[in-house]
């Protein structure tokens, strides 16, 4: 069978989990939490199921669910999306950014990707026919940072549509004001379109706040806007996203999901749209994972691994070149099967598969699971 | 915002629901009960997430609703598909298919789709830079039926795929033995492939058996099957589903699927599976629905609509021609505004919108309800 994705294998995800379970390793891989979810999240759901919230619900997605997005958008960001019409419900985040992908992106149009980058993207670009132009971060001093004049330097009559992703996997940067103003005086007045990857939304440390595109309505203007309740609420498993945009973009997000997934998992939707009526869990994100990530970063600090900074998202990057001349994927395998501690290799995130000598640890994990990791790390 | 999907509007069945509620019809447009499904199914849902089944599964699905959909297939149809490498879960039936179209069919691909046909497959096509070429099925005395020589004369050296669908919807017809007899001509010594939607396969009546193409060793060998839970089950808004699909197919499923959807809700898979340990629920469905459709004939016997054969598929469809020289649409729209019965124009199933004087009725519901239905149909 001849494949319309002949570069893709299976996920680095799938595959490190899989090692892990085979190697008994602590999992600070794949990105998940290894805690559970609160109870009356779980209660929700049941009572959206007793409640008989099982059929079909609006294409679009449950008015209460959208409702709830809208008002958290709202509360956070300060724009209005209309609940009718810009904001649609997604089988996760993943879904959402394909479908985006495949309802803009014509073959031949240009997409432009910034690297290290999330795995889908790429894929989802060739499945409609669009060719990737990669722009890689910059690492210095600072971490991780995108170079915008080289972000400017790649548009070209056939850009349609640039990626970007704040807080960011697997680097855990985060963009600041500034970022997004180089973003804006790049496409001012033409018609390139934004795929703004916000999955990480809730969790950027250190008292700064997320610059969500949804601030800036220049960009809200002409950007499809991505976030996961997986990744708020403990529940990667659940597969509830969504995608707000102007009613226009909207109109053809809709057309291809429509015909992609239909709907999404109505009592799920019913379940978190009920929990949603609280914030707290939301805003408490921040300073629960940021004391996670200060416990993890701390036990490496005696270590030989490099810590880069860690301004958003779960995960913790580290620099191992100087102990170690192996490909990071040799290197994250070796932690897992030797150390017994998986990590994902960042040259997974790079379309070349780029070496900078750096590996990617989760630490949404409990302490307990952190703890036993970093004494095992601890002795390399 | 230059469309991919130009010709799509919103779906029909989304229109038709909309516009029952809105006339305070009685829904028999969309196929959905409008009956609970069992509690322990949901309970079982619940029983998982209190087990913290609430992280990402594997991206082939949760490996014991995979165990349990071979079983089902072996106790079924006989065959013998590969636990780990042959069954893939899905976020519904649609997504299924729309990744089974997006996996196989290249740009200027030709897919045969036989029409009426359920409204995803020619946007999946297009999305795909695929060329459908549409085969109508022709009536008769005994309802419809598929034309294979006029299927074998579609076939060209650029025909990639044939997509069937068993039960049928709209039209609630099944294919016979024989019917897979002439598909397996027409393919035989060709590298054409194969979907086969059989969302509908625990509804076929009168005795009659499904002809599931994995009864045909011929033909599982180049097809990708998909089903539904949500049909099954009574629960269309949980959104699983499944393909079975030989290991070198699946492959190139896998690849589409991994960046679409990724992986698919937890809870409702490891639910799914402890309620299916039970083969009574789907075992039972045939009667079930059988009365059902009984019932609603027999209501409709003394009236000056016409009975279409309706062997599988909770829909019966009916010629109106007798009675009114309005479009199928006008007509749906006027059952449902005036006579307060919402059903489904079969033109919407057609590309290019064939007329044939026939409407579509869900009888997936209480009887109550289906009551109601004919009391207002019975007066026209
Ligand atoms: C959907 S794959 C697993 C989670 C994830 O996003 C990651 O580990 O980067
Ligand atoms: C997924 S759309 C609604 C259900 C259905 O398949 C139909 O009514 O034909």
């Amino acid at each position: 069978l001849n494949s319309r994705l002949p570069a893709v294998g299976t996920t680095v995800f799938t595959r490190m989990s899989a090692l892990a379970v085979q190697a008994q390793a602590v999992n600070l891989g794949q990105g998940f939490p290894d805690f559970a979810c609160e109870r009356s999240l779980i209660q929700a759901v049941s009572d959206a199921m007793q409640a008989d919230f099982n059929q079909y619900p609006m294409m679009s997605g449950a008015p209460v669910l959208r409702q709830a997005i809208v008002s958290k958008i709202v509360a956070l960001y300060g724009h209005q999306y209309d609940v009718e019409r810009e904001i649609t419900v997604t089988a996760g985040a993943t879904q959402a950014l394909t479908t985006a992908i495949l309802c803009c992106v014509h073959p031949g149009d240009e997409v432009i990707v910034i690297e290290p980058s999330y795995d889908s993207y790429v894929p989802a670009i060739t499945l409609s026919g669009g060719v990737p132009v990669l722009v890689q971060m910059e690492t210095g001093a600072g971490g991780y940072s995108v170079p915008w004049h080289k972000v400017a330097a790649a548009v070209t009559p056939r850009t349609r549509l640039i990626i970007i992703n704040t807080p960011h996997n697997p680097t855990g940067s985060v963009l600041r004001a500034s970022d997004l103003q180089a973003l804006a005086d790049i496409v001012r007045g033409s018609d390139i379109l934004l795929l703004s990857d916000e999955v990480y939304e809730h969790m950027v440390y250190d008292g700064a706040r997320h610059e969500s595109v949804c601030r800036y309505p220049e960009l809200a203007a002409r950007a499809f806007v991505v976030s996961s309740f997986g990744k708020t609420y403990h529940v990667t498993g659940w597969k509830v996203g969504y995608v707000a945009a102007p009613a226009s973009l909207m109109a053809e997000f809709r057309k291809v999901h429509q015909y992609n997934v239909f709907t999404v998992n109505t009592p799920m939707q019913h379940g978190i749209a009920a929990y949603m009526a609280d914030p707290q869990p939301y805003l408490a994100l921040p300073a629960f994972y940021q004391r996670k990530r200060d416990l993890f970063r701390a036990g490496l600090r005696d270590t030989r691994f490099e810590l880069l900074p860690a301004d958003g998202t779960y995960f913790q990057c580290v620099r191992y070149d100087k102990i170690s001349g192996q490909t990071e994927a040799e290197f994250a395998e070796w932690l897992t099967t030797e150390i017994k501690v998986a990590a994902i290799p960042v040259s997974a995130f790079y379309l070349q598969g780029k070496e900078s000598g750096i590996v990617r640890f989760c630490f949404a994990k409990q302490d307990a699971t952190l703890t036993l990791a970093l004494e095992r790390l601890q002795k390399i």
